[in-house]
């Protein structure tokens, strides 16, 4: 008697439904999880922290993906770097978690000793003939973005990722990334599988019911409606938003701010997605009431009314405004469990209590992000239900999930699943 | 080198011996686990609550079966209904564990809306043409004896649920267990495989030196005794017990209490087995002095002293008696992990302090099943280890766990294993 | 797509190259752990205990390897002896972990009753033709060498323990470890593979940058050094100390005192290697000051000067010094986690406060351990690491993790992996 929990993955990639969520194995297996973390998280570009995090020679931090770890440092020549976290020696762990300051980096184990461009210095005991030449530290594929620092864990990264950088560049350079510090962090564990994580934010449809803090901010007819069901009333009203949004999108690409949809979403290995959004009500930041949290604008803005620039990938979501951002990044913890890490910017100079309240900077994203967190889990807990079948994507609400979903899937059988 | 850990689930059937516990990796196996829910939690029919949990219409339980959940609900007409906890959107949890009410069943995530039939009553932005019909809450079978609720998972239910449902009804009904409230319940969970529970519930061989509680109100000859190895005195007073015992049953089945044993524990696809036994010492209920813990007898009863009426399945066992009825119904949680939950029931106008007092009614079972939890522990932490080998039942005292191995053998061949 | 983490384990060991650490699967996966279990702790011998842990008849100790228990007693007779925790009836475990003393071993479950000498004394009910003799408890092999106590699950056990205990009993006869008490017990669970924690323990290149408190005791230049690297004056005093230990070696050697080294750790089953060493400082003990912890020596000892007499095994080490003994065991809990049980020991007739102070008895090796445990910590973590590869050991200070990393291959092959 074969389980279907058994079956091989191709046959479960083979057995999704355009149009439908992912047969339940995908969100569920060990082995699936396995092989995301892999594919997604070994074989693709992730959004992986910000340049302003590693301001000075010497900053490091280090990020763990899946059974990973990564050294994020500047180096003396002010340059960033990213090393795997395993010692060329017995692979001893060289730094703990979290951010710290080096001048060079020392195993803990038996005090191998690496420059800050990976390469070894010192080594006890290993005989006058012992080339260290080839024992410097592995290197991490890096791009840096805008600010951003994307890596990948793969010896053969992605070459599409030049697409992210050249449409990125100019949409975050007025934001001053470089030049901003991270106000607030929250780790998240959400008990989910890390895709149904993404599929939550890939959507608003269900904002209206779940958000009550963030839809002072968005605008629900931005992310889909179905014009045949509703009221002629309100299809009047959604009709004239989306000839607003249009009009507005011109207006400000024409004054030079960069606002229509960029998307690869499909075919394609770097998954992104960029559009400039309005923000409701006041009109200026996530905040309870949309007004600004920091006096202190971003970068080189000057106006707080030029909305939101969202950038979506597979690994997080990032909302860039004039007064802050929040940048959230999403990574795998087990079949069932994924961590959402977010960070508030704010310009370096911008100072806690005098030009910002963390209350009002943070309070929307963090009532978000656990309100996301509980319907992740309500999510997984149905996916898993031996009764849980595929069931259908609203075309008019949850179109970039499944474009989403073949995403994965094609990616899953480029890498030979 | 092939471990006998990964020999085929077959391999372990066939190497079962008549008289002797089950082969080890039946009791601790990951995919022996799996299997035994599929079938034994999948494909037969089990006790999963009671009528008189969901008095009122929008009265409402979930119960979680393994990686299933299952909402048990009295409609708007009054009828009990089962359905799983699945939307039949993109699979999120519609209710969260524990009892509640609801007019309509909605779903947290994006408010698809079910009436208490199951039926789809409402799903936002899924266009004109969606077809609403094919999207009804799944149904679980179900089934009703004697305020009973039988539930199944397959959509092919065993037929001889009516064996026992012909048998039970007439035996349950001067119980009026419908009209009957849940004074307590327990949840306790064992450190052991589910099998081991139920054997352990299946014999009183153990009793004398673990049960000092329940021992004032059962009588150890009734479960079976080796008159060859009792001294003459002690095999006399056995003997006596057991032509009172018939004597007795005789006498009640005249009176129209059925009293016999009725059992269908092997070659059946439900196992259950029930008889009408006295009880000791002041003869009336299973409290520390066996007499009555509650003044309002159960139902249509009118005598104290009609002993109790045992009934057990494979995932559970009852005791009904005049003042009060024990149902504890077992749901595997793990190889080594199993919930044992309790209810005690009560006539529903009976008052707690006034009529019955919490402590005499529980106290029995509360210890009983706190240390049947300490004997299945080290039942298991013995089974699991490389020195344990199947030993022998007693034909005398374990007679019922030969037959439920037995009959476990025979269900999972018949299930394709 | 094959993943590497499902090659078999013969790919595993055969990749394994001299002079380096072993491939990551060997530390990490979980069917790895399964065998190491099986071949290094179900079919070698391994230090379970000490003879005076069990002083008196009836004095009873369980451990746990795996998922086996192993009771050992001392009997009537004074003998020792060793039984699985494992009732012939239906499996439970007769005692609970730890020390007890009892005069039969009554199980829990139904009572059977067995005799120290683990014969079956009783069991009830379970007939007139049962028959007992078949039905004793299984021994577990046992051997017994200056004080130590070894066993092995298997039921062939390797015959070369007899050079082991040649060589130990008159190492040994002179500490009095059947006279000795244990003074303090620690358990610290390592959060790494035993392996990890068997190589952190055979070399003391980490010594210098971990240990500050055993470096008081311990003189570096015993455990290797790479001359070639070192400055002239640092070369020479290590040469100055090599010279002197072997003429120290000699000196003991003729005044009778066992001190050259004696090492099986490769081409055998029973790995063994001892030796005496100096110990630095005061030379007496392993003590924050290296001055003697017990004013009364062990055994027939009457000399604090006689170094300490190290002992190695794959399961643990010890060192035997003039005033105490300590003596670690260790036992794999799973791939990443490992339990060391150390023990002091001090002679029966010492008084704590009086004869020895505790804390000085223990500090250094509380220390030691837990520092090691961290080592342990950040080695498992990077060998897990996808970006791991196995790594030079340092010729001159590693060796012994070259000779271990040999034999664990050489052993797995042996057992048909």
């Amino acid at each position: 008697m074969v389980s279907p929990a058994s079956a091989p993955i191709a046959d479960l990639l083979a057995a999704r439904r355009p149009g439908h969520s992912l047969p339940a194995g995908l969100y569920t297996r060990q082995d699936v999880f396995d092989a995301d973390l892999q594919v997604f998280f070994g074989q693709h570009w992730i959004l992986a922290g910000l340049e302003c995090e590693l301001r000075e020679p010497g900053d490091v931090q280090t990020l763990d993906i899946g059974r990973a770890s990564v050294i994020l440092l500047r180096d003396d020549d002010l340059q960033i770097r990213a090393f795997h976290n395993v010692c060329r020696h017995r692979g001893a762990r060289l730094l703990k978690a979290g951010p710290g300051v080096v001048s060079r980096l020392v195993c803990p184990y038996h005090q191998w000793t690496y420059d800050t461009d990976g390469s070894l210095l010192h080594a006890g005991h290993m005989g006058a003939d012992f080339d260290r030449g080839c024992k410097s530290l592995k290197p991490v594929a890096l791009r840096l973005v805008g600010g951003l620092i994307y890596i990948c864990l793969s010896d053969n990264p992605p070459k599409d990722i030049d697409v992210l950088a050249q449409t990125m560049e100019p949409r975050l350079a007025p934001y001053g990334l470089r030049e901003a510090k991270v106000a607030h962090q929250t780790d998240v564990i959400e008990h989910g599988n890390w895709k149904l994580t993404m599929e939550n934010n890939r959507e608003c449809y269900h904002c209206a019911g779940s958000h009550p803090e963030l839809c002072v901010s968005f605008i629900a007819y931005d992310f889909g409606f179905d014009a045949a069901t509703m009221s002629p009333d309100e299809r009047a009203r959604a009709e004239a938003h989306v000839a607003e949004r249009e009009a507005r999108e011109a207006r400000w690409e024409a004054e030079g701010h960069p606002s229509r949809t960029v998307a690869r979403v499909v075919d394609c290995a770097t998954n992104f997605r960029t559009q400039r959004l309005a923000i409701a009500g006041k009109g200026e930041s996530h905040t309870p009431d949309a007004s600004a949290a920091s006096a202190k604008l971003l970068g080189s803005m000057t106006r707080k009314d030029l909305g939101d620039t969202h950038l979506w990938h597979h690994n997080g979501w990032n909302h860039f405004m004039g007064d802050h951002a929040v940048c959230s990044i999403v990574i795998p913890l087990g079949p069932d469990s994924t961590l959402v890490r977010t960070k508030w910017l704010v310009h370096q100079d911008a100072v806690e209590g005098v030009d910002y309240d963390l209350h009002k900077l943070t309070s929307v994203w963090i009532a978000t992000t656990d309100q996301d967190a509980e319907l992740v889990r309500v999510s997984h807990a149905g996916v898993q239900d031996p009764a849980y079948e595929p069931g259908p994507y609203s075309r008019h609400t949850e179109q970039e999930l499944d474009n989403f979903a073949g995403w994965y899937v094609d990616r899953m059988r480029v890498h030979g699943y």
